[in-house]
């Protein structure tokens, strides 16, 4: 299914979304509307606004609390963004140069803190204090997961224990409070509150696994990034981390040292039987998503949901 | 009056902030403990949490949510001193070096969000919105406030109005944050609120005044860092404005480019009338920060406040 077809229930609440953010820039001091409508227009699927309000829709109507929730999940996540390509020095992120390749690095940190910051508004504006909680433990989650990955030491980063500790926090968890936030602006109960927010960090793994593994197997002009371009960051990733337990010799363990091997045996890695074994993981984190939607009523926007966790899986970028 | 007099009539509070500043970095997973030990006992006066409770003890009697937000002040505070020495590349902060000088710029940014998070859930904890209300608005006020002077041409950081609205947004306002949140949680009424965020607002120009003058004339060895090292850094500052608006050739507006003609002018700027001329600026709006006490009745709290005026105008480092 198309994501557009899966968006169906929500369509109009997300069309309201994407002006909001757009008309945003206009109403920046001047020079900083270069720097929005270059960060904002590019953020990909607006996933995590769509699960904000489809947990909204499934118990409730639209309202603007719920519109102002979702826009502030999407600034949230750009903001982290903007951030991550700071830390990892990232040239190119989604086909566009990123932020601080071409504004500077205290730039882009700087409108990384004022996305916070426009997200932390949006989500006070929601008059919600339960919502604020939600917003203020997952900047905690966020920032302490990728600041103990960042501390931890090379042999660390090369466990799955802690390759899941992290994609837990720094992705799970934010897809976790726009569905949960989600729910608790559209009134669901207590069970259903809880119901969406495991869904949310379900599927939150699914798809962090289905992105690293992407970024090995797809296409180049699809990704917009060159492929492995984590792994030639130092990052590592699920299908590494499985390459490695096989074979800790390697020449991806040490991708900045040699890149031309390293950049063979990525393609080699790309057509291994490790990405089969890494969408089978993301295979079972997916149907924990689904299990979790067991507890909510059948309605257009649960079919969504569970749609979404199917299109993860066969999505190309 | 030394600032250990002045903080009397909140000491016993104050290090209630202080004990539960420090346990917070020996609850924190091992590897971050270290950084939080570097930065947390060197961050200063503890002038912001101090503000907080003076404010808040105007009205009120000492609370849990007192104190919590008394913390959230000084951990914001902390957390742009991280992003700012990040921004600036700067090396040194009072005597020690700075965050991302040991630990690398990615775990300083990272390590500033965390303490933003720390800062947000603390403020959350009073369960106050119109507090909650404040935050975001100040760490909007202050991201932007330093986007938009990173992103000004240079012939607009040798103004003076830019300077102003700099150094509102940067210190003035995390400072009026603090006495309004204060007074706020100290159940003051309208009135009460509107003048202490008055003065927090004036109180805070003065203070920067202040320290951007001691940039030149204090002793390295009380600042903390060299002599001028704004200035290295290319951050133009009052004094500096004010000797170009007469003397628009001086090695000082090029002091990247010619360091030690520009050392030579730092010294002879920190004898010249110029640093009168700041002086005046900053008792001008001291004055204006003693005029918004007069709104609320006597008390030791509101002594305090006007002593605190009177410190900063004295104060060595």
């Amino acid at each position: 299914m198309e994501l557009k077809e899966i968006y169906a229930p929500i369509q109009e609440d997300l069309d309201r979304v994407e002006e909001r953010l757009l008309s945003l820039s206009r109403k920046q001091f001047p020079r900083l509307a270069p720097l929005l409508e270059h960060i904002l227009p590019h953020t990909g699927k607006r996933l995590r606004p769509a699960l904000t309000l489809l947990a909204g829709r499934l118990h409730g109507k639209s309202t603007d609390k719920l519109i102002a929730m979702a826009m502030a999940t999407e600034l949230f996540h750009t903001a982290t963004l903007v951030h991550d390509d700071v830390v990892d020095d990232s040239g190119v992120r989604r086909g566009q140069p990123t932020i601080h390749s071409l504004w500077g690095k205290g730039a882009a940190l700087l409108l990384g803190d004022y996305l916070f910051s426009l997200s932390a508004d949006l989500v006070a504006s929601t008059r919600n204090l339960r919502v604020i909680d939600i917003f203020a433990d997952t900047l905690k989650t966020v920032s302490r997961g990728e600041l103990e990955h960042n501390l931890s030491p090379a042999e660390d980063r090369r466990k799955r224990r802690e390759y899941y500790r992290w994609i837990g926090a720094k992705t799970a968890s934010v897809m976790a409070a726009a569905t949960q936030s989600g729910a608790i602006l559209g009134g669901a109960l207590e069970e259903g509150v809880k119901a969406l927010g495991d869904y949310g960090q379900k599927f939150g793994l699914a798809f962090q696994v289905v992105d690293d593994i992407l970024d090995f197997t797809g296409e180049e002009r699809e990704l917009g990034k060159p492929v492995g371009s984590d792994l030639f960051q130092g990052t590592l990733t699920l299908p590494v981390l499985i390459l490695l337990e096989r074979d800790p010799e390697s020449p991806l363990a040490r991708g900045e040292e040699n890149r031309e091997k390293a950049r063979r045996a990525a393609r080699h890695l790309s057509h291994s039987p490790v990405i089969k074994e890494c969408y089978t993981i993301a295979r079972r984190f997916s149907s924990q998503a689904l299990d979790a939607l067991e507890a909510l009523p059948p309605s257009p926007p649960r079919s969504s949901l569970a749609a979404l966790a199917q299109y993860n899986l066969e999505r190309r970028k």
